[in-house]
């Protein structure tokens, strides 16, 4: 086995500094020094969530760039010294109907989650980015285009392909009108993308003083969702909603701002929703989801804001501020994304 | 003012023969000996809510066929003798978004309802197709294509257009793969207009014993929707899946079978729904409405029904017989719509 040191949760929600074991390379490993990791609202459930009497240990962290040091002997496609990115799945089955289609993310055998998966090979637990080093199939592992900051580009890695994946689909071009409802990690990069893809981009917030961060990112405008009047004037709108609240919410009041045809995404809180038959009969709206992205999506997605010179606007904190980060996540007190620097682990 | 007779509303549920008034001509009307009319479950649940202490009038009935006995005099496009057919919106704003879209179904002001509704220049209620004239409005009646049996294309002007609308709107044709849940007054007719289309067609119905009809009406195949390892078969496989079951039911079963990037359309039930997002997220999947239809799809909805010879499979019972109907209707008791011959009015 390799030894690495990572951040494991040692209670509840307490991460401690511990020695971990990588695994020894297999013969389409790469070994990849993780330099800089994203802190993702996924990470802070999943503490929240962790049992501290698990036997099974608990390494966050699932959007992380960093540097090729060894590659297994049937690596073509990276060598040591690449600069690359690694997102939130590290392995899928490979030969369902989902995996042939370049969608490993809906992987009819479920894919290998980058933390907290199981292994398809050994059958052990995944652990994740918080920590100096990462083993992950060269498949999963993706070339990080020159230009992209190391740092400011992790957060692409999970929050950006999950706004980029509906934007894509749902054929966001010039003339698109579309809204951003939360402007956080999720939808400042959904802005930013939605922009650049040509679309008339709103943000939906309850926070009217983010105006001026909503024009700064590109939008052209902000609504105070919390304001019936405006919110109406908004109706039937959009032609794509993209609903970041990680918190839940009443769908009622976006979905009236679709547009006929048109569709709500959403992408930021992951438990039961209820919507009104009507709401969604009256211009025959649609209610979608998504998470993540399949390879490909990916690798576009990195291509495309490499193209426009898209990162995440983040905060890097030394991993040892680690609780720090979530804390202040928890709050909301961040715009828009922690990174950790894990060099602090040397 | 007009006189004629029809099923007026006496007590919450029990439907009296009645002299009506129809209004004279307005310059745009045209007034319809009705012949035959449609009993959907709308007006099942209209009689089910009608207080009868309200002392506004109910009179159901709003997908109906009959022949123009006269015109007001700018009506230009149809003559006394004409057979025309009506459905469930008799007027809207005209000048909305929408209704200049053509969808004066979704009409921002809210369209005038058959029965009902509140007429847009007298204020008075509307009352339906269960009497044996409706005078309407030229631009809400719509040409009975040749061929088409008037009794059996009466359901087409609610049942059929409600679901013809998702069906063209999500681009069904050749190649695609569509779902019916619920084989009743809606899901019939969704069948014999997916097949039509191209589309290879599977109902999905808990009454196993109904496979032979599915087939009879050109679905490929009756999947028993109580069976959880059949569902699960046909887990990721429709492009389309149209919901016509009109009770409250579990959705999660149901956009199982949706394939990535498909369609849940909720058609029969119109009350609040709850479904998982993970169940959207997964497939990156859609849940939409959707009810009636504008003037242009309902034109169009007619010529393809002409032209396929398609139609409802009724039971033609005189109007007299109107409790029947509705009795045997709450019972599931119909294969697939009643109609109610209105002759025995005169």
């Amino acid at each position: 086995m390799r030894t690495t040191t990572g951040w494991q949760a040692a209670g509840r929600t307490a991460l401690r500094r511990t020695p971990l074991e990588r695994r020894d390379l297999r013969a389409d490993d790469l070994a990849v020094r993780v330099d800089y990791c994203g802190v993702c609202h996924t990470d802070a459930h999943a503490l929240r969530d962790h049992d501290p009497q698990a036997t099974t240990p608990l390494v966050p962290g699932h959007e992380f760039t960093g540097v090729v040091t060894a590659t297994g002997p049937e690596v073509t496609t990276f060598s040591v010294g690449d600069k690359v990115a690694v997102g939130n799945i590290v392995d899928s089955c490979g030969v369902c109907a989902m995996c042939r289609a370049g969608q490993e993310n809906f992987c009819h055998a479920f894919p290998t989650l980058t933390y907290g998966g199981t292994d398809r090979h050994d059958g052990s637990t995944t652990l994740g980015g918080y920590s100096r080093e990462y083993v992950v199939r060269d498949a999963f592992a993706y070339p990080l285009p020159s230009g992209l900051d190391p740092a400011a580009a992790a957060p692409l890695m999970c929050a950006g392909v999950t706004v980029w994946e509906p934007l894509r689909s749902l054929g966001v071009g010039p003339g698109s009108r579309v809204a951003v409802a939360g402007l956080g990690g999720l939808g400042h990069l959904a802005v930013k993308m939605a922009v650049a893809l040509g679309a008339t981009t709103t943000v939906l917030s309850r926070t009217r003083d983010k105006r001026d961060d909503a024009r700064e990112l590109g939008a052209h405008d902000l609504i105070d969702s919390t304001d019936p009047q405006h919110m109406a004037a908004a109706r039937d709108t959009f032609d794509v909603v993209i609903d970041t609240i990680s918190a839940p919410h009443d769908l009622a009041p976006y979905l009236k701002t679709v547009a006929m045809d048109g569709t709500l995404s959403l992408l930021g809180y992951l438990g039961p929703v209820t919507v009104e038959a009507m709401d969604l009969l009256v211009g025959r709206k649609r209610l979608s989801g998504g998470g993540s992205g399949g390879r490909p999506a990916t690798a576009e997605m990195l291509r495309f804001c490499a193209d426009h010179g898209i990162a995440a606007d983040i905060e890097v904190l030394p991993s040892s501020q680690v609780e720090t980060a979530l804390d202040r996540l928890r709050r909301n007190d961040v715009r828009y994304r922690f990174v950790l620097d894990l060099s602090d682990l040397d």
